[in-house]
């Protein structure tokens, strides 16, 4: 247990919280389904190993009355408060009257209860204002810290998570537990894990900054269900995966806002723009809680070097479970190169001639080369981490012994080991201990093996800086296409030739003039959707032609231009998100891209290499890469166009939007065929959700 | 132990396999490591409940020298071979003779690895040919059958495998016992576990069939990595789930071919075809190993009410894992209805005024109360399964005591169970006995609910039949697009007004005669990619243009057609899987629905309500559903095209393919655009290959 108030944690102002010298439980009772007696329980292992611990109930004469007569018996430097929402505010006002540091509130009725709750929260955080107590919850079923020997939870089984290197911070208290369980199922142990309720004041950013400090934490698992302050929270992140993995689980990927609003309020922005937001600060992105806990899990024992394109070994002893092994790392677009030929002459040696050797590496049943098979695949120059996986079979192999064997520090490794009982339990668990990750099926070994990749390429990543190239500042007002397009010309991005025509002799003029086949389009900045107005007509090539499509266009100003190549359509953008501010947007273009919502996205400013690897993202990628002997891309020359667009926005405060729509990929390279800028709060916001890239 | 040679198996011929009265160990050995040594102590618990265990080694003197000699000293009706793979087939042909009626052949080496295998692989069937022994293998690691005391592996844990209700029939030896220990690992017992690895005798369907007739059967989990004969496979899975749910995973989402080569064969048909084969036959498809665990646990236990649209209650008792519950509830398209009047006036009476009561219900931390909560959901009319989690609070309420108050027999809950140690394993075991699923976690609640729901709607759906309607037979060689679509149009399907026309005055005149815009195209059955190579004209409306297109098509026989009015493209279409035979596929037009391989297939024929149900699978799916103000698809229009399309294909061996791309959506309906019929084999393979629909 740690010397309370003189540890590294001081600077963050959370020693209060998750290492006080005594601790009082406000609401105990005697009655055993009820949380003051269940968090009293819970308590006991930190009055045993030497906490002070009060039980405060003004009802109960065998109890303190009040924190403040409890601190006459011993300091209390954490209120831990279970009394309904309306007596919650006074009760915090005694606490920090008392000179206690920091309380949770347990229970719910508050904000997230609507109608008189919001009132009952409104006034705990106003004492929470005037005091300083730092205040956690409402609403969370409190913490846990092991290593402090402090269980500070009315959920029971918590007492037996051991303490180790896995922190929790999840934005519900409920799942804070599952998660802690998932864990301790998994073989790990836990050096803090907190459920933030309300938020009130202790928020994730508060305990992602307190962890940075932490020297028994060695990975953070992150839940995300809404984010109030995103810069505030990237920043933390960004902070914490300097030195330590951050592993997100974002909630909200479908429609769940109805039940979502009841629990913590409104999602405030969108999934994936929270996925991405998390992803550039460095954090590892999950599915799900299984994933997270299988992530998690492995890069609390082990890290990868920083590696843009880490490749993968596969060693497997039993060639059906290294089948659906590989077959799940193709789905996560793992590189598993062909092994070269001093691996494979190194293995010839181990192995049986029948057995396949190329990568995966089937061993066949295992003996006890298996340790130096390892080696050799680690070794191999393509490798930067290895994955295996192995029935538990003791009489032909020391897994443990293997593992130690063939372990090369700089290549992480991650077993899987098939098996029930006692023994295999005891198998994994000294593997963790020895720096190995382990899982109990391919799937575990895959989702661990994604998320040691996933974490070296984010370390490789260059740190984002300000925008890489000069940008327009003091943009803003209705931009017309033609206007939009100049604005793109100066980014360096191409257009088709065109001509501004304010009468039919001018765009005469510029059919002539332009030559082959025309667009003909209305130039009028406040039509935003011209196709959907009839204010577009293509393929014109002769004056009557033009004629007719004058005749439909009617009267004002219109765009005269150059027909581009045939080619794959991108949609290119960058917005202000209401919780993260400037993003860029990547996506295919067409109907069906846009069904599908298929889109990548990145907090802007973006580096241009940055912005070039967003095309990996994309499902339908395969288009842009010769499809059927169309064109290919070249990322850079994109990553460039997306990062331009984040730049100017980032720079320009009077523009809301930028949107390429098309981005048309030709043989010659990219060309913007349409455009639209947005100025700051020009579009109402029905119409902007309306009209919204699909970001859902 | 059941009677052996007298069981209910005997029909199947696999009772000397799996209920054997005496086992002979060849290869037997007193060195540990070794598989002889391995096999002989698993089986130890077979002669310790009385069954005869003869060990047999030609070099040991304290063995017996052969399985003739072997069974002098009492039955032996198995032989488990654990010799090197040349002296496979006489240790075969020994066991034959001295009365075993089955074989087990453990050890590797034969066709999977090649070379000289090939042909040890010919010899062993040619024994198994000759004499009738049934064998299992060989290259697998053998089966459990833990009713019967049998662990026939020599995979020293097995044996902590308890006898249960899931069957294990897995296509790697590997992977079967990977499995047994992850339904272990769960709670599950087992009833048979069987890796069928190189398949020589044995196969999949074989034991299938042997299970529909086990008494200690509840649910099967299948893993399949290439299909020998489908439609035995099918055939085999579609009697099983007319009594026993069968959970299938199929391995090669993804190309892992190189490997899977050496390890059983090339995959001879589609990931696609094979699941979709499996689905249709009334298994639950899964992705992952976990989930098949999952699945195959819930459905062992419980099964909901055939229906075609399942809705499900959930009930939580913390806010934050029922959130991520209903979110990957959502990803999986399960439906949850908001709940009745009647429930929610229940409900409000025993829960807190502050809790969410639509559905999800927010029980707020649970107490004695929940079982009556499950209880008032499970009644819901609109609910028929219940998805329920709770973190493990005994001092809160009794899940278990719950679980029973609130069962309703024709609703299964599935119960997630937070927490861990001895207690919770306890709990959830207890909850399995009396019939209520169990998931450590959201993502397995979710998981089981999938599979509770799929097989629902599976035994909703009708038996397929025969055609609905006549079709065309007798129809084969070439077909150009006019001659195939005069087939569309005997099988009711809609194509534009179009004329043959042989020649320049031809063409104009059935330009003036059709009106409004045409396409003009080359009509040669010759060539099935018209647009690539220059053979198609489009959006013509007058006789210089017709002439201007004419020029550039030369002469020959040209189609001139209506131009159809604009929609959303599909591409649907019947060819034959080498393994599966005829099937049908659905998917979007464009290429980037195809880059996508966005797509769905059946075996046919298909009903028309089958295949109207194939919309749904796509992810594209909402182009098809009015987007953006387009038309609206009648699914059952659609339905009927694909299931005419099935019924040709099926009734005609003389065409090995009719596509219809594409097939477009208008407002007045669906219409066939341009339509390809192949006759039988009129395709090399290779050129098949390159314009295959992205069924990969």
């Amino acid at each position: 247990m740690q010397p309370p108030h003189c540890g590294p944690h001081a600077a963050t102002g959370l020693t209060a919280l998750f290492a006080p010298r005594g601790v009082a439980v406000v609401g105990a009772s005697r009655s055993p389904g009820k949380l003051g007696a269940a968090l009293a329980r819970s308590l006991g292992g930190f009055a045993a190993s030497g906490g002070h611990l009060a039980l405060v109930n003004g009802r109960d004469a065998g109890m303190h009355a009040t924190v403040s007569a409890a601190a006459q018996a011993g300091p209390v430097d954490l209120a831990m408060i279970c009394v309904p929402a309306p007596a919650c505010a006074d009760v915090l006002a005694d606490a920090a009257r008392a000179g206690a540091g920091a309380a949770v509130v347990c229970g719910g009725g508050f904000a997230e209860a609507g109608g008189p709750g919001i009132g009952f929260q409104d006034a705990v955080a106003a004492v929470v204002a005037r005091t300083g107590i730092r205040l956690l919850g409402p609403n969370t079923s409190g913490f846990l810290a092991p290593h402090a020997g402090l269980t500070a939870s009315f959920v029971p089984g918590v007492a037996q998570v051991r303490p180790g290197r896995v922190a929790v911070v999840a934005a519900s208290g409920g799942v804070n537990h599952a998660l802690a369980f998932l864990l301790a199922e998994a073989g790990h142990g836990v050096s803090l894990a907190v459920g933030i309720g309300n938020g009130v004041d202790v928020s994730a950013p508060d305990v992602l900054d307190h962890l940075a400090a932490d020297p028994h934490t060695g990975a953070v698992a992150l839940h995300v269900e809404s984010v109030a302050d995103g810069p505030r929270l990237v920043a933390a992140v960004r902070r914490l995966t300097a030195r330590t993995p951050v592993v997100a689980l974002v909630v909200g990927r479908h429609d769940v806002a109805a039940f979502a609003a009841s629990h913590t309020g409104a999602l405030a922005t969108s999934w994936r723009t929270t996925r991405a937001a998390l992803a550039q600060a460095g954090a590892v992105l999950v599915d799900d809680e299984r994933e997270l806990v299988d992530a998690v899990g492995a890069l609390s024992v082990t890290r990868a070097r920083p590696a843009a394109d880490p490749g993968v070994g596969v060693v497997t002893a039993q060639a059906g479970p290294g089948l659906l092994l590989l077959d799940d790392l193709r789905g996560r677009r793992a590189r598993v190169p062909e092994l070269g030929a001093a691996t494979r002459s190194t293995l010839g040696t181990l192995l049986p001639p029948l057995t396949y050797q190329a990568n995966p590496v089937d061993t066949g049943r295992p003996g006890p080369e298996l340790g130096r098979v390892l080696r050799a695949v680690a070794a191999d120059p393509q490798v930067d981490l290895v994955a295996g996986y192995a029935l538990h079979e003791p009489d032909a192999v020391d897994l443990v012994a293997a593992a130690a064997e063939g372990r090369d520090p700089d290549v992480p490794v991650v077993l899987g080991v098939g098996g029930t009982g006692d023994a295999v339990v005891a198998s994994r668990r000294a593997l963790l201990d020895a720096g190995v990750a382990v899982a109990a099926d391919p799937r575990g070994v895959a989702a661990a093996v994604g998320a040691l990749l996933a974490d070296a390429r984010a370390q490789a990543r260059p740190v984002p800086a300000g925008p890489g190239q000069r940008v327009p500042t003091g943009i803003g007002g209705a931009h017309d296409e033609d206007r939009a397009k100049a604005l793109l010309g100066r980014l360096g991005i191409a257009t088709p030739p065109r001509r501004v025509c304010a009468g039919r002799a001018a765009a005469h003029a510029a059919l002539a003039d332009l030559g082959g086949r025309v667009a003909v389009k209305i130039l009028d900045a406040a039509v935003r959707h011209k196709t959907e107005v009839g204010g577009v007509h293509l393929g014109i090539t002769d004056a009557a032609g033009l004629d007719a499509a004058l005749d439909r266009l009617g009267t004002g100003r219109h765009l005269v231009e150059a027909m581009a190549a045939p080619g794959v359509d991108l949609v290119v953008g960058a917005r202000r998100d209401p919780v993260f501010g400037p993003v860029v947007l990547l996506g295919l273009g067409g109907t069906t891209a846009e069904a599908l919502a298929d889109v990548a996205i990145r907090p802007a400013p973006v580096g241009a290499g940055e912005a070039a690897a967003m095309v990996a993202e994309l499902a339908g990628r395969a288009l842009l890469d010769g499809w059927r002997g169309g064109p290919a891309l070249d990322p850079a020359e994109l990553g460039t166009v997306v990062a331009r667009l984040g730049d100017l926005l980032a720079a320009n405060p009077g523009l809301d939007e930028i949107e390429i729509n098309p981005l048309r990929l030709t043989a010659d390279g990219l060309v913007a065929l349409d455009a639209v800028v947005v100025p700051a709060s020009a579009v109402p916001p029905s119409e902007e959700a309306d009209d919204a890239h699909p970001d859902q």
